[in-house]
């Protein structure tokens, strides 16, 4: 197949694009390098089944003609840090909703047939029904960056309904393993490289979360564009299991052979908008087949050795 | 109470105005006169409680200081019509998404503190439950129109999480009424008008339908903004009843004295993204004390009778 990913330079876009070239597809990668790396993508250097377009989706229009004969596109580019919204309101709403609209409306323009969608758990808000399903309760948002992603995901149902694309949209909890670059075990991480026998955390520690290893979340969504048939098809991609925040530091400080004091900020929430309780049921992807491969603390262990062999992501600090 | 509204010469928005006069409210009407009408606002004229600012949400700034002191925004602004997203796909993002932020934006800079919307049924797409409860399952978006609405509430919910306030989302089916401009009865109307004996109808005239009487609505709308302490309360608004396309049509021949030949386009859709079947549970907006006092039928006679006084609507077609 001719494949695009938005958002190919990044964590998970990088990830991506190795498994699908492994595949034997042919890959263009769209980036505008804002939180992406080039280095994540060294490795496709003398790949002639991979072109890298370097394009911001929201300013430029120069990536739209890519679109041309592609047979599905992966919209992974994306603001992608539940934390932050309400320092700049507008910024969900533009990188994630209304780049959507933009990427939708050039595969509607070039033919695109088929587009998946990199949501989140985070539509859920706070879930009234854990594991959380698909069609769970109607929920009401508690964060900007699951209000962008739940604004997308609609964008994306109405197109596929107008102009008879087939759709393929994840709702994932947070993700981890190579190349992760931001979220909880990186800011551990880095607090920990600088002060070994201190740890700052955000909320009580009691907040329950699941996480999933990249290289199972790419190998899902590529399944579930194959095994699906109808016209829009959502999964929640997941781990089994949860975790409390606490299990997580615990199994960083033995990776890296620490025990840091530990300082609660306290409460049940790290920042505004956060849920002290994620857990998705993922029986739906599960019956096509696929299931993890690593648990959320083989997950975390990876995790860490990566980021303590590649110090250049600390950005030298 | 100090209370703005937006899309008040609007259908919906005029008439809300009329109430709030009328309750002693002092009002603050922004519009851009696209669609709302002058008119729809002429006994206000020398109403010392209410004035219109005249701007258009999405490019002007001028509106932004008129937030200050403002004890409600009542955001009624809309791209309302649901039938033509296809023809204009980013239209109701900007309209009804980016507009919304906007407004959200200029009451949390001016520190309002309550919001009401108008959302519609449209965001349930094909509902898997009828009636459809607020809380039903997670449905997917089958309208440009709709998934730019829940768009919207979703935004709605995020800042009121993010930044205290407290909102009410009202989802709307179809209203009818004085000052209703556009619609299924306004065009078999404007039919009859010019073919007395002969209705062209979209769809097998099967399609279900509810419709709510326009000060029905805007009573509701105040009763729980009165009524309702969570911090996002969400209200469906419609009848207590549904009827078929056909039987509308029989209303309104008998108001209109007339027999056409009906001419059915066919199909158990109106148009792409259309629903066969809305009907909305409105317990929750019923336990608050309220009831529509108008049947469908009556709402429908009373509109009928209102576009045959004011035949200036048809734009003298």
């Amino acid at each position: 197949m001719n494949i695009l990913v938005t958002g190919a330079a990044g964590f998970i876009g990088s990830n991506l694009v190795d498994y699908l070239l492994g595949l034997g597809h042919h890959v263009t990668g769209v980036d505008n390098l804002s939180t992406g790396k080039l280095e994540f993508l060294r490795q496709t250097k003398c790949n002639t089944c991979f072109r890298l377009v370097r394009a911001d989706l929201l300013l430029d229009e120069n990536w739209q003609q890519h679109f041309e004969s592609q047979d599905l596109v992966v919209h992974l580019a994306a603001n992608a840090d539940v934390r932050f919204g309400p320092n700049h309101p507008a910024k969900d709403l533009e990188q994630n909703t209304i780049v959507t609209q933009r990427v939708l409306e050039a595969a509607r323009l070039h033919g695109v047939r088929r587009i998946a969608f990199s949501s989140t758990g985070s539509v859920y808000g706070e879930a009234t029904v854990i594991p959380t399903p698909e069609d769970a309760p109607f929920p009401i948002q508690t964060s900007l960056y699951g209000a962008s992603k739940l604004a997308a995901e609609g964008l994306i149902g109405a197109y596929s309904e107008a102009f008879g694309m087939q759709a393929f949209i994840f709702r994932f909890v947070s993700i981890l393993g190579e190349r992760y670059t931001h979220g909880h075990v990186f800011d551990f991480y880095q607090q920990l490289r600088r002060h070994p026998n201190q740890l700052r955390v955000l909320g009580d520690g009691t907040a329950r979360k699941s996480y999933l290893y990249v290289k199972d979340c790419v190998r899902a969504i590529m399944m579930a564009v194959e095994k699906s048939s109808e016209r829009v098809n959502i999964y929640n991609l997941g781990a089994k299991e949860y975790c409390r925040v606490d299990d997580s530091i615990g199994w960083i400080n033995e990776t890296l052979g620490l025990s840091p004091r530990r300082e609660y900020s306290g409460g049940d929430r790290g920042w505004v908008g956060d849920n002290p309780f994620i857990f998705l049921e993922t029986s739906r992807i599960r019956a096509l087949g696929w299931q993890p491969e690593l648990s959320i603390r083989e997950g975390i262990i990876k995790t860490v050795e990566y980021l303590r062999e590649n110090p250049w992501l600390m950005g030298g600090q």
